[in-house]
C-alpha cells in the first residue's frame, strides 16, 4: 500500500505533466496558424475573421511577440471573466449549466473537505488502532477509518458527519435544481420567436386508403384543434438521399486532395485503382474519375431528390404541425389526441437543428420491441464486454503478428520490442474498446428510435453511467470482472454486499487517488491541448482546404458531448461522497479536479466548442438524479462498513438517510422537474398576448413553412445546412462587433454584455 | 402431511358447510320481512317497492308458498341470466368490470388446469423419486414436482409448461386489457351529460392579498383559457359541520329510539343519565333531554353553515373549474397551468358522488411529508405488526380478566370454560386486527390526502394486496413473522430467497388447498347469508324506523369493497400460477374458486350492493399489474425449485421469462394504461360537436352551477344527500317499470333491457 510519500511523488508527477501540456497549449494556441484550432467558437459566432493574409509572413504563422510568451497562464483568469449572462448569450443554455455541474462538484465538496479535516481525520488519526497490530499500514491508512478500533463510540462521529454531509449536499442540490430551474424558464420566455414553440411533431399517423398523409393530418388537426391549427410539413423518408451525399461529399474531398497535389506537382497526373481501397484493379486518371464520380452522383442526387418529392411512398407517417399560438401548440403537444394510444402521437418538436431525422418513421409496436433488445444487449455489454475482448487479446500475440506480417519478425525478436510489445498488446484491445464505447451507446440509442439528438445524447449518458458505475467503481474496488461480481453478488446475502464493497473501499483509497490524477488532472490538461483536432485541421488544410467554406468546414470545434463527459464527472461525485466519511485524504483531490475542470472547460466552451443544439438544459434532472443515487450508495456503504466495524448499534441511524435522502429526491422531482418536461399555459398566455400586442399583423405561417423541412431540401446546394440552421434561430438583430482578435484575450468586449440583455 | 383422503374429508366438510349457508340463504331470502336485507340494490333504484301493507298479514312476514322452498338454488342461474350491457346499466361498469375479474379467473386456470392434468401430472405421478426414499410422503406429494429425482430430464417438460402458462396468461390479460379498456371508452362515451365531464378541479390556489380566492380563481381563468371557462365553484371547509350533522344524526336516532319505547310502553317515560355513555350523573327525561339535543345541534348547524357562507377564512384554495366544452376541460386537466408546479395544480374533478371532501385543503409541501409518513408507517405495520398484538395477548390471560371483573371468577374457573377462553383468547387480538385492517389501511390513505373516493379505495387495495402477499403468502411458506424473514432474507444471498421459498411451496399445498376451501368457499357462501347486515337490519327495523326514509337508511347495501375484495382474489391468482407447474393438484380448488365467488358476486352485485361512485372501471391497470406481479414471482420461485432440484442447465431459460414477461407488462401499459388515465382530444371534440348540434340553445352554467357544492349546503335538510347525488347524474328519461317482486327472481325483465340500448 502506497505511503504519503508515494502520492506526493504522483502528485508531482501529474502535476508536471498538467503544466507541461499547459505549457504546450500557451505556446500552441498564440499561433496564429493554430487560431482556428483554438478559437473556433469566435469564427462560427462571425465575431473572429481570418488572421491569414495581414501583416508580415512570418507574422501569418509563428508568434514573434515575446512578451505573450510569458504571460503563458493568462487564459485561466479571462476564462472566469465572462459573467453567465453573457456566456448564455454566447455559447447557449446548455454549456451554461453543463459548467455549474463543475461548480455545483466545488460548492458540495470544499465545504465537507474543510469539515472531514478538521473533525473526521484527527478522531481517525489519534484513534491508534493499527499502530498496535501487526497488520501492515501506512499513513494514509491511519488517517482513513481503518484506524477506529472495533465497537469503539468514536464512531458516532462518522455517523454525525454522514447526517452533516448529507444535509449540506441536498441543500445546495435542492438549490441548485431551483437556480438551473428558474434559469430555463427565464431562458425559455426571454427567447425570441422559434419554430419549435409553435410546432408539435405528430407521429404514427395512421394510414388511410382515401386521404393521403398529409391531407389526413390536416384535416384531424383542423377538427380537433379548430381554433389553433395552422400549418403542417410532412417528414420524407431522405435516409438514401442522405448516404448519397455525404458520398458525394467524401468523393469531393479526393477530388480536391487530388486537384491539389496535381497542382502542385504539375509533372505527372495523379492516378488511382478502381478496386476495394484502390489496392488493386485496373489503373485510371484520378481526377477525372472523381470528377466523374462526382457529376453521377450529382446526378443520382437531383433525381432522388425529384422521387422524393413526387412519389408518395416517401412521405413518412409523421408530420411537424404548426399553431397559431404558444397556447395551442402547448395544448396539443401534451394531451393525447386519439381514443388509441398508439396512433397520432403528439410531442413537442424538437429544435430544428435537434431533429434526428432518421429515426422519425419508427413505427410503435417495433418502438417497444427496440427497447426490449436494446435492454438486453446493454446488460451483456456492461457485463459480459470482457469475453469478446479476451478472445481478440488471446489472438493479438506476438507468434501472431509474426506469422502475419513475417518480413516484421528480426524487429520483433529484439529483445526490448518484444517486452514492450508484450506489455501493451493485451490492454490495446481493450483500450480501442473503451474509445468506442461511447459511440457504440449512442449507437444503441439511436436504435431505439429516439428523434432528437439531445434525447440521444440523455439517453447514451445514462447507459454510459451505469457501465461506469459497475465496471469502473465496482470493477476497481471488487477486482474482478462484472460478471464474476454479479456471480459472487447472487450468492452473497443482500447484508453482505455493502459489507464487502465497503471494508474495500478504504483499502482503494490511493488507487483512487491516482485515478483522479491520470484521469482528472492530466485529463483535464491534455483536452484543452486539443491534439486530435490540432492535428486533423492541419493535415485537412494542407491537402483539402481551398476556399473559406472548407476552412470552416476543417475546424472541427466539437461539443461538450454530454454523452460522454457528464457520466465522467459523476464518478467523480460517487467518489468523493463515498469516501467523505472514511477516508476524506481523497476529497481535495476531487476539489482540485472540480476546480481545474471548470476553468478549463469554461475556457473550451468560450473559444472552441460550438454546441449542434440547444435543449435549455434538459438535461439537468439527469444529474440531480444521480448525485442523489451516489449519496445513497455512499450511505449504504457506511452501514457495510461500519457493520463490520461491529458498530451495529449504529445502523438504525442510518437507516434513516437513505431513506430521507429518496424522499428528498422525489420531494425535488415532484416540485422541480415538470419545469423541465412540462410548458405551462399561463407562459404560453403571456408570450401569445404580448406578441399580439407587439406585432398583430405578423406572417406567422410564413415563418414557420419552412422550419422543419429536411436539411437536405433547404437549399439546391446540399452542404450549407449548417449556415440555414442558423438562419432559423432568428435572434434579435444586433450590431455584432467583428472584432480582430486580441490575441491573449479572445473575450467578448464588455460592450457586447448588452447583447445578453437584449435577448429579451 | 395430509393424505388425498384429509383433502377429501375436508373438502367434504367445506362443501356441507358451504351447502348448509346456501340452504339458509335461500330460505332468509324468500321472506318478505327479510326483502330488504336481500334485494336493496331493487328498492334504491326504485324497481321494487314495499312488499309490507298488501296481502294477508302471514304473507307479510313469512313465505307460506311451499313450491318456492323446492327450487332453492335457482338464484344461481337467475344471476347468471342478466346479460353484461344491462348489468352496467344496472350496477354501473366498475361493477360489471369486478365481476370480470373472476371470469379472468376461469379463463385462466381452466386451460391451465387442464394442460397440468394432462402433462405434468402424469410426468410427477411416474417419476416414483419418493418411492424408494425413506421420507415420508403422502399421495399429493407423489402427484408434485417433489417426486422427479434431481438432475431429471423431465425438469424440461416443467419448463415447456412454465412458457406455455406464461404465454397463455398474457394471451388473456392482454386480451382482457383491450376489452375493459373498450368498454371503459364505450361507457365514457355514451355517458349522457355528466358535470364531471366538463369540470377541473384546481388544488393550491396561491393567496392573493388583492382578491378574494374566488375571484382569484375567475380572472386566473378567464385570462388562460379565455375560450372556454365558464363558471366555477369554491370549496368550503365544512369538516365542522359535518361532524355536528352526524352528532345530531345520533341524538336524532336515540331521540327516536326513546320515543318508539314509549309510545310501546306508555306507562312509564324513559330517563336517562347525563354523564358519560349514560352510566353516571342526573336522571332526566330521556324524551325532553334529546329534542332538547336536537334542537340545540338544529341550530348549531344553521348558525355554522351562515358561518361557512359569510367567513371567507371558511373558503379553501381549491375550486371546481367547469368549461364550456369537454374539449376545453380536457385541455385544463391534462396541462400544467403555471410555471410553479406545486400551486394551480389542476386534475379532472372526480364525479361529485366520489369527492372525499375532507382532503380538500391539504397543502402541497405537506402532502409529500404525508406520503412520506405513510410510506414509513406501513412498513413498520407490515412487518412488525405482531409486536403490539403479542402485547395485548400477553395483558390478555385469565388471570387478568379475573383480576379485572372479579365477580366472573367462578364462571372462568370452570374447567371447560377455562380451556376454552384459554384456546381463544390468544388469537382474538389477531383476528380484531386482521378485520379492522382494511379499516386503518383506508384511513392512511386518507391522510396521505387523496381526494376522491375512488382513489383511496385503490390505493388501499394495492397496500392491503402487499400485506397479504408478506404476511399471508410469504407468512405460511416461511413459517415465521414478517420481521424475521425481513432478517433472515437480509442474511441470504439473492439466490438463496427463491430458493427456500421455492423448495417450501410444494411442501404447503394441502395448506393452501385448506385455506382455499375455508377462506374461499366457505367465506363466499358466507357472504351471500349476509348475517351482519340481516342482524342490523332487523335490530334498526325494530328500534329505529318510523318512516319510509328510516326504512330505507337501515337498508345498508354496502358495495363490493375494492379495497378490501380485489386483494382477496388477487392472492388466488398468485397460488394459482405459483402452483400450476409444481403441484397442480390445487389448481382444481381455485377454478371451483372462481366458479362459485362469480355466481355469488354477480347475484349480490345484481340484488343487493350499491355502488357509491362510479370510476368507470378506474382500477383495471392495477388488477392487470398484480396479476404480472404473480406471474413473475411464479416464474422466479420456479427457478428456484429447479436449481434445488441441481436442473441449473435450465436456468438461462427460466431468466428470459421474467424478462419477457416485465416487456409485456411495459407494452401494456403503454398500449393500454391512456385510456384509463387521459381523455383523448378527438372524444372531446365529438361528443361537444354532437352537443352542440342537438342540444344548441342548452343551458349548460345552470346545469353545472350546484354540481359540485358540499353534500351539506345541497338541500335544507341535510339528511337527503344520497337522492340530491342521484339527481346529479341525469340519466335519460325512462319509464321505470315498478314492478312488483317476482320473487324468486327478481331481475330485470326483458323490457328494461332497452334501457340499456337507451343510455346511449
Amino acid at each position: 500500500m502506497a505511503s504519503l510519500e508515494d502520492i506526493g511523488v504522483a502528485a508531482a508527477i501529474n502535476i508536471l505533466s498538467a503544466c507541461a501540456f499547459f505549457l504546450a497549449f500557451s505556446i500552441l494556441r498564440i499561433q496564429p496558424i493554430n487560431d482556428r484550432v483554438y478559437f473556433p467558437k469566435w469564427y462560427l459566432r462571425g465575431l473572429r475573421s481570418s488572421l491569414l493574409g495581414a501583416g508580415a509572413f512570418a507574422n501569418k504563422f509563428v508568434n514573434v511577440d515575446f512578451r505573450s510568451y510569458i504571460k503563458f497562464l493568462n487564459w485561466m483568469p479571462a476564462a472566469l471573466e465572462m459573467p453567465e449572462p453573457e456566456l448564455i448569450h454566447h455559447a447557449g443554455l446548455d454549456s451554461a449549466v453543463y459548467l455549474r455541474i463543475y461548480l455545483l462538484g466545488i460548492k458540495i465538496f470544499v465545504p465537507i473537505a474543510f469539515l472531514a479535516f478538521a473533525v473526521v481525520m484527527p478522531v481517525n488519526w489519534t484513534s491508534g488502532c493499527l499502530q498496535g497490530s501487526k497488520l501492515t499500514y501506512s499513513n494514509i491508512d491511519k488517517l482513513s477509518i481503518s484506524n477506529v478500533p472495533l465497537k469503539s463510540d468514536r464512531f458516532w462521529t462518522h455517523l454525525v458527519m454522514a447526517y452533516a454531509f448529507t444535509f449540506w449536499t441536498c441543500y445546495i442540490l435542492k438549490r441548485e435544481y431551483h437556480i438551473v430551474a428558474s434559469m430555463r424558464v427565464h431562458f425559455v420566455a426571454s427567447e425570441y420567436r422559434h419554430p419549435d414553440q409553435f410546432t408539435v411533431l405528430v407521429r404514427n399517423v395512421p394510414p388511410d386508403p382515401d386521404e393521403p398523409i398529409s391531407e389526413l393530418v390536416e384535416h384531424f388537426f383542423l377538427v380537433n384543434h379548430p381554433d389553433h391549427y395552422l400549418t403542417h410539413q410532412v417528414v420524407y423518408n431522405a435516409n438514401k438521399l442522405s448516404s448519397l451525399v455525404s458520398q458525394k461529399k467524401s468523393k469531393q474531398n479526393l477530388l480536391d486532395y487530388h486537384n491539389l497535389k496535381y497542382s502542385r506537382n504539375q509533372t505527372k497526373r495523379p492516378s488511382k485503382k478502381t478496386g476495394f481501397v484502390g489496392l488493386w484493379g485496373s489503373k485510371v486518371d484520378a481526377i477525372d474519375f472523381y470528377t466523374s464520380e462526382v457529376a453521377r452522383l450529382s446526378e443520382e442526387i437531383a433525381l432522388e431528390k425529384d422521387k422524393i418529392t413526387k412519389d408518395s411512398n416517401y412521405i413518412m407517417p409523421a408530420a411537424f404541425v404548426s399553431f397559431r399560438t404558444r397556447w395551442g401548440a402547448a395544448v396539443c403537444a401534451q394531451t393525447q389526441q386519439c381514443r388509441n394510444p398508439s396512433i397520432w402521437l403528439t410531442e413537442w418538436a424538437p429544435e430544428p437543428r435537434d431533429v434526428y431525422w432518421d429515426n422519425m418513421a419508427v413505427p410503435y409496436v417495433s418502438l417497444s420491441i427496440r427497447r426490449l433488445i436494446i435492454a438486453v444487449a446493454f446488460f451483456f455489454l456492461t457485463f459480459f464486454f470482457m469475453i469478446p475482448i479476451a478472445f481478440v487479446q488471446s489472438l493479438a500475440n506476438i507468434e501472431g503478428i509474426e506469422k502475419a506480417v513475417p518480413f516484421l519478425e528480426p524487429i520483433i525478436e529484439v529483445k526490448v520490442i518484444k517486452s514492450l510489445i508484450q506489455g501493451f498488446l493485451p490492454g490495446i484491445a481493450l483500450k480501442i474498446f473503451l474509445i468506442f464505447l461511447p459511440s457504440i451507446l449512442m449507437l444503441m440509442s439511436k436504435f431505439e428510435g429516439f428523434i432528437s439528438l439531445s434525447t440521444l445524447e440523455r439517453r447514451s449518458a445514462t447507459r454510459y453511467y451505469i457501465f461506469q458505475f459497475i465496471n469502473v467503481f465496482l470493477g476497481s474496488i471488487i477486482t474482478g470482472t462484472a460478471f464474476q461480481q454479479l456471480d459472487e453478488f447472487t450468492h452473497q446475502s443482500a447484508n453482505d454486499i455493502p459489507k464487502i464493497i465497503g471494508v474495500s473501499i478504504p483499502m482503494k483509497a490511493t488507487f483512487f487517488i491516482t485515478y483522479i490524477m491520470v484521469d482528472g488532472w492530466a485529463g483535464c490538461a491534455a483536452e484543452i491541448l486539443r491534439l486530435k483536432p490540432l492535428i486533423f485541421y492541419h493535415l485537412k488544410n494542407f491537402f483539402l482546404v481551398k476556399t473559406k467554406r472548407d476552412r470552416i468546414e476543417a475546424m472541427d470545434p466539437g461539443t461538450f458531448g454530454f454523452n460522454s463527459g457528464e457520466p465522467q464527472i459523476q464518478l467523480y461525485f460517487l467518489l468523493g461522497l463515498v469516501y467523505a466519511v472514511g477516508t476524506p485524504i481523497l476529497l481535495p483531490f476531487i476539489v482540485v479536479f472540480f476546480g481545474l475542470a471548470y476553468v478549463v472547460y469554461r475556457h473550451q466552451i468560450i473559444n472552441v466548442y460550438n454546441q449542434e443544439y440547444e435543449s435549455a438544459a434538459a438535461f439537468w434532472p439527469d444529474v440531480h438524479g444521480r448525485i442523489v443515487v451516489a449519496l445513497v450508495v455512499s450511505q449504504l456503504l457506511l452501514m457495510g462498513l461500519l457493520s463490520t466495524k461491529e458498530a451495529a448499534h449504529l445502523t438504525p441511524f442510518l437507516i434513516a438517510l437513505p431513506v430521507l435522502t429518496i424522499w428528498f429526491h422525489r420531494y425535488c422531482k415532484a416540485r422541480h422537474e415538470p419545469a423541465f418536461k412540462k410548458y405551462p399555459l399561463q407562459e404560453a398566455m403571456m408570450k401569445d398576448t404580448l406578441e399580439k400586442a407587439r406585432e398583430s399583423n405578423l406572417n406567422l405561417k410564413e415563418f414557420l413553412q419552412s422550419a422543419y423541412i429536411h436539411p437536405f431540401f433547404k437549399g439546391c446546394d446540399d452542404s450549407d445546412d449548417d449556415e440555414m440552421m442558423e438562419e432559423w434561430v432568428q435572434e434579435p438583430v444586433v450590431v455584432q462587433t467583428k472584432r480582430q482578435s486580441r490575441r491573449n484575450t479572445p473575450l467578448a468586449s464588455k460592450q457586447s454584455c448588452s447583447l445578453s440583455s437584449s435577448g429579451d
